[in-house]
């Protein structure tokens, strides 16, 4: 929240995005009564013209966590998607959770979530030109689970995609100002390249090479 | 190895599909070199029209695993999903592990594999009514991690979904001969379903139930 606030600086007009799950009223509840604790003036953002017109209105979104193939194809089905690249290109602030950051890469390819339903697409906002792969976890020591860990995941979409993977650990995330992005938080991301091993940074260190859509390997 | 020989009883010509993997090269080679160590005659089926006379040539076809969206793509893009399917209604026997278990379901919505790649659907080939869950492990004790258990999963599957899921956990398998299903393997598969808890079915078990979709909740 420390961070939130201090991304904030003098905004107040927040819209929350609540359709990563299936609640959104309870979700878009439980939210607006926590930022309003704040001092901030939240709205719930509505998969209709009323949610775009929230969104003209806000001078800052936050996009909760849940599912983020639900939460792609509800912003989707009602151009709320287009609204957000267009309301971020004129200043808005974007901050996501889970889901909410996964959505903020050029696709949702990297998500870790079930596609639970089926979105027209899987191309996402692109406010980053690298995907983000949120709650990265290490694989494990020996198991008998034949399924893929999570670096088995990755290495399959960078044999099918060249795009860069930044896997964002639980209490990391990334800050981008401009042409400047930082790690922050408590943990390092870990970077993933086609043609190269894992790269940790850790919090504080800076990612602006991978904005550069032409750095990336 | 020993249920695929009894499911294949007299059947020697099987059709091998490489497609979840990257390296479909390497991985025909070995499923290959596996089967014919068993007196079968094996083809590894290629995305092309020469893959879809090698499905009529075979008497059986067999799906290995890997990634699921990579598997369904590969097939509906080259139309060999409605082969498979038009095959099994010839008599022709299916044979899948893991993601090739997951695509003989109405859609690949269950899978836990990443979207690495975007099939233009994820209709699957639908031989059975229900979906099916593969890898399926029970959530593990307390833990730091934030992101969604396999059951808070299929929760959400059943949230938007009303499709019964079985989630087959290693060592298990479903067999279908007719209108009979049944648990085999070394593990129970349990039945997820929209308005009831979780249950439980022991190898041996019958599953013809949710063979007819009208029983399906």
């Amino acid at each position: 929240m420390d961070e939130i606030l201090d991304i904030l600086g003098q905004r107040r007009k927040l819209a929350f995005i609540p359709f990563a799950l299936f609640d959104r009223d309870a979700y878009g509840a439980k939210a607006q009564q926590r930022f309003e604790r704040e001092g901030l003036v939240v709205r719930t953002v509505t998969a209709d013209d009323a949610g775009l017109e929230t969104l003209d209105w806000a001078e800052a979104a936050f996009v909760g966590g849940g599912n983020t193939f639900r939460l792609l194809k509800t912003l989707r089905d009602a151009y709320l998607h287009k609204k957000l690249r267009q309301r971020v290109s004129q200043g808005m602030v974007y901050m996501g959770a889970s889901a909410g950051a996964n959505i903020a890469s050029p696709t949702i390819r990297t998500t870790n979530d079930m596609p639970i339903v089926e979105p027209d697409s899987l191309d996402a906002i692109a406010l980053v030109p690298f995907q983000i792969n949120p709650h990265y976890v290490e694989p494990r020591g020996h198991t008998t689970h034949m399924g893929e860990t999570r670096d088995q995941r990755l290495a399959e979409y960078l044999e099918e995609n060249s795009t860069a993977v930044v896997g964002i650990r639980e209490g990391g995330w990334i800050r981008v100002v401009g042409q400047r992005a930082t790690i922050g938080g408590t943990q390092a991301a870990r970077i993933f390249r086609r043609d190269s091993g894992p790269e940790d940074r850790t919090p504080g260190a800076d990612l602006s090479d991978l904005l550069v859509v032409g750095n990336l390997p």
